[in-house]
């Protein structure tokens, strides 16, 4: 029997590897409601349906196949696993989609060993978890938990200037989610349990092919402005120049010599430069710093150390800094009753991560939540480098299924 | 009659100054082929018309407008000026508009004075001078002095993809510049004087309104291509990173410092990142490098000390860099038996420029060609702050208006 389900998460990966793949990177181009990300989707209610799953989704597009029907009013709260579909640009194959296809084979292999489940298992897919179009990580569970009102998301726009909500309609959502009526998810689920790659190397260095998570990090994301004074890049002799460039050149400099003398992490990924010609001098660098430390005191500190640099340098470039906290997620701490019934009997370690997730939502929402990791060889995600081997991967649904089993019975 | 022409030039400056006019931020967008700035050669044909010239436009469009007629096969070359009326993104009112502008005034004051010219005089507006559309600068001389093959310059293509021959059909010019007979330029005119605001501050501290060009400096374009490894901006440690934006970041502070000392000009002005996510180390960092000196030599030296700079960095960042020439153009030294002429009996100083012009496109193709600058208070230019004085603007008129008169009799 389980290698029957082996085979059959094979052949899920299988199916699901080439969809939005770049021929060129090997990265994948997965983006929330483009075409890439909607096959994918696609994929799954066939999956799900295939196994007899109840496949419902929410006005915004996040979607749960049921294992014994939705949770009902009265009834029991619904044990929810998943994780999402979407990518980054350019990034792997596994964040995200581990956790759909791990959550589907687990459910199979319950069945398979005749597991009747006392409360509903849903397993869930949530949208644009990246944030990698509408600039929002986990905007799926932000609107199905309601920490983001559907009035601000809906006029979300993307890179292009598209409305969430009409991103949405061409996607097939035609009802705007300002009009309708929704039970919020953590009202209908107990508890959430997210699998997912793990995005460092803390199992490599415990030689263990599964962990759960105890907290994530403290997280912010910054937009700094830094302006100068347009001119051309020939005539304008160097100390006649006011160039923003410079200014978040040594500020970049800065912010990662920072995060390594205090052990956080600080990275400028994102740059938009103004007018960005050849010959000309820029009036205006806006680049974003995506922060994260092990503490809200670390993350403060860091970021005032980084702006502190930035400032004193524009004093030298004659330019300005201006700086825009753009969100900050505070700790989030898994819950540890869950953590302690999860390992129970197994030798997982429960470790710490830097990268937010669905599950730090819906923590944060007042479900019970826990994340099973999988380890990765190389700790390299959002890349199209990311890896996880396939024994781990089948460990990780050996874990999940375990687990599913222990919540929902 | 000199206060009608000063009206008059007033009175087309004011005409062309809202054409493309950005209404945030007060520059230009006049993109070749675009709506602004063909809103802006339509005027031209307009305006030379109605002072009775004869227009005529080649199959890439640039346009010519003829006083007396274009050159005819045995009879003399043609005394050629004019500028440009295409803009860097968000650039200023001055650079190529007051050439075309005072050009017209200048032929309207030798008309109205009685001057006959015994050779035709043209007033040129040539297309895609700043390179902001196709990538390179001073298009439309290249193609009309055959500096660049049709062949070629036919599948340059825009940021959108869009190739210049699809362009030029959109903008009414049907016929595939490569199927279409064309006697060059410097076949027909036996010189070329352009007028120009001057893009820096040589002539405020030589408290004079106008100038004569000696040369223009050796200019190059490199793109640099750094190249790392993308990764998760939160989970990675920062010693585990491979990140092309610190290279790049150490190289363009590096380059200003190169320039600096040695007296020359160094700027990093556009930047592409990939995949330039906030929570992305990015896996590649491309950056433009515009680089002018006094002298090939100057040139060659500036670079190689960025790009060693830049490789030490990268062996340190665990990256790589990879530089390209995109083009390099050599010292242009104008005519100076006709500076001689232009400046005999004025008090015009003779001054060097870093700045690349279609003048100097004419002087390579062996036409014998001059500048005037006209006095820009602040220096600053391909900037909405960009500047030159009414009354240094009419002295330009008043130079130009001379120069024509002693070339064209």
């Amino acid at each position: 029997m389980e290698d029957i389900v082996a085979d059959d998460f094979e052949a899920m990966w299988r199916d699901l590897l080439p969809v939005g793949r770049s021929a060129s990177s090997g990265g994948y181009f997965r983006q929330p409601f483009g075409g890439a990300e909607r096959e994918a989707m696609a994929w799954f209610h066939e999956r799900a349906e295939a196994l007899g799953l109840d496949v419902e989704a929410d006005p915004v597009g996040n979607t749960v196949a049921w294992w014994g029907g939705p949770p009902t009013a009265g009834g029991p709260k619904a044990v929810l696993t998943g994780s999402h579909l979407d990518s980054v640009l350019d990034g792997g194959a596994f964040d995200g989609p581990l956790g759909v296809v791990s959550a589907l084979a687990a459910v199979e292999r319950l069945r398979a060993a005749g597991v009747s489940p006392e409360r509903p298992v849903g397993v869930a897919v949530f949208v644009e978890e990246e944030g990698s179009r509408f600039g929002l990580a986990c905007l799926g569970t932000r609107l199905a938990t309601g920490a983001l009102p559907w009035e601000r998301a809906a006029e979300l726009r993307d890179r292009d200037g598209v409305r969430l909500v009409d991103a949405l309609e061409r996607a097939g959502f035609p009802e705007d989610p300002r009009h309708v009526e929704w039970t919020e998810l953590r009202d209908r689920i107990g508890c959430f349990v997210e699998l997912h790659v793990e995005q460092g190397r803390d199992l490599v260095d415990r030689d263990a092919p599964v962990g759960v998570a105890s907290a994530i990090w403290p997280h912010g994301r910054y937009r700094f402005d830094f302006a100068g004074e347009a001119n051309h890049a020939g005539t304008t002799r160097m100390e006649d120049r006011h160039d923003p460039m410079l200014t978040y050149a040594m500020t970049a400099i800065a912010a990662n010599k920072q995060a390594r003398l205090s052990g956080q992490r600080a990275t400028f990924g994102r740059v938009d430069v103004h007018p960005n010609g050849t010959n000309a001098v820029p009036s205006r660098v806006s680049a974003w710093l995506d922060a994260r430390a092990e503490s809200a005191q670390h993350l403060e500190e860091m970021l005032a150390g980084v702006e502190r640099l930035g400032r004193e340098r524009a004093g030298r470039d004659g330019t300005t800094l201006e700086v825009v906290a753009e969100s900050v997620s505070p700790e989030v701490r898994f819950d540890t009753e869950l953590a302690q019934r999860i390992v129970a009997g197994h030798d997982w370690p429960v470790i710490p991560t830097a990268a937010g997730h669905d599950a730090g939502i819906l923590q944060s929402a007042g479900v019970p939540t826990a994340m099973l990791f999988v380890r990765n060889p190389t700790g390299v995600s959002h890349s199209p480098d990311e890896h996880a081997e396939m024994g781990d991967c089948l460990a990780g649904v050996d874990a999940l299924a375990a687990t599913l089993e222990r919540l929902a019975t």
